[in-house]
């Protein structure tokens, strides 16, 4: 058992959890809980840690399992979370590319992340996509980083189901969806088109802008469709996963992308 | 200028910011930023607080309004944020009561939220119900309090605009509403109707429940429509800020209850 926080593995774990260039220079990421830890792919999984009372109270759920069991005030402080639930799995960051987006049986339905900011924003939106049926995500360099833990928890796993890419052109990136057959539609405060209006039958890319700023004028150009989600009141837009959730079911409702 | 954390009133206001107990007992609660600064109601602002080089940067903004200005460091140090704006805004607590939820001029349109505890969920709720022409916001005892400083940044100023209350009693309450006429739908993971079928006319209710358990079985039953929000792949549910999302936008789409 280690009971030191200077063990190197505790301090490696530490760092995955708190900086982004670690996980970046490792290509690993560490998912804290029970859930992340059933739901991660076991090709990815490539190291567990439980504290002291976990392996005391829920030993079922480690039957045939190596793992490295930490003392309860030194595991507290490797992770995130105030209260954590006493199981971190290190796993290897998954690798997706573009073309796993491109389903046989159905029409791709793309959702491009520009900027986005808030790691919960990131987290729920791939786990709303999970549940609209999404067939991948694509996030431009500025976006928050997907394997931090605040963004990985808010997917409640769909981070292990959902294809994700990071571009580094967005714009070309686009180029290759629209040659793909693929319209662009975006959520903009200058949008006309109702978001109802559209049928969103065939290959279908929603994109969602950078919670303060909303879309870049680059990306604004390069879309086929700026969408106008009507608001009462006096607010000026919705929360981006907000926008983003109802945008995902409207364009899963309304075409045939329903299974 | 305040220069020292141990002044009353950074002890009295950090307290606004941290403690449920001294908003409840004080009926005030503490803003912070700019966007919510230019938002409050005149009549409940009770004080202003600026940073040193909010004050000298942004004179602008305060001409006309009595203000106490505050060290840098001190400012922080009240602050929930790490990079606070500047400013705080220390308001009365908005009250509100049931009848405002039912206009004159539309049907009401209520959000019933039962032991939602994430803060920034009941914020981007409150945010995304602005925008669907919600008329009231009905909170149990059991969900976060809206004074947090997360959920009130969470609002965007929504908070300022959307009446909600706190009901002791949500089946009573809900009893009320349906003598109103209203009729009471949920989110729910045993729901059978689409979200998408009914027509939503007249009063409309949605309950969104907590995190991990969903509704309690007592307002499950009190409820006359359970929807189901289909789901593809692996999920179990949606963040309750996107099914609330999906489920209010569903309600402004459908009914005649868009301006």
């Amino acid at each position: 058992m280690i009971t030191s926080a200077a063990n190197p593995q505790i301090k490696e774990t530490s760092a995955l959890v708190s900086k982004h260039k670690a996980r970046r220079e490792s290509g690993l990421f560490a998912a804290e809980g029970i859930k992340l830890y059933k739901e991660a792919p076991e090709e990815l999984i490539e190291k567990l840690f439980v504290s002291e009372s976990f392996e005391k109270n829920c030993s079922g759920l480690l039957e045939g399992r190596e793992y490295v069991s930490v003392k309860d005030d030194i595991f507290v402080r490797m992770c995130d979370t105030k209260t954590p639930q006493g199981i971190m799995t290190v796993l290897k960051q998954p690798e997706h590319e573009l073309g796993e987006m491109f389903p046989r049986d159905k029409d791709p339905f793309i959702v491009i992340l520009e900027n986005v900011q808030d790691p919960g924003n990131i987290g729920t939106i791939i786990r709303t996509a999970e549940g609209a049926g999404v067939t991948g995500v694509i996030m431009t360099r500025g976006c928050a980083d997907i394997f931090a833990p605040k963004t990985i928890r808010s997917t409640m796993g769909s981070v292990f189901r959902v294809p994700f890419i990071y571009t580094d052109d967005i714009e070309e990136t686009v180029l290759t969806l629209k040659q793909k057959g693929v319209r662009i539609y975006a959520a903009h405060l200058k949008g006309t088109t109702d978001f109802d209006e559209p049928a969103y039958s065939g290959g279908t890319a929603l994109c969602i802008g950078n919670e303060g700023n909303g879309l870049t004028d680059e990306l604004t150009q390069s879309c086929d469709v700026l969408l106008k989600i009507p608001m009462e009141g006096k607010l000026e837009s919705l929360n981006a996963s907000a926008a983003a959730a109802v945008l995902m079911y409207t364009v899963y409702r309304k075409s045939d992308k329903r299974i």
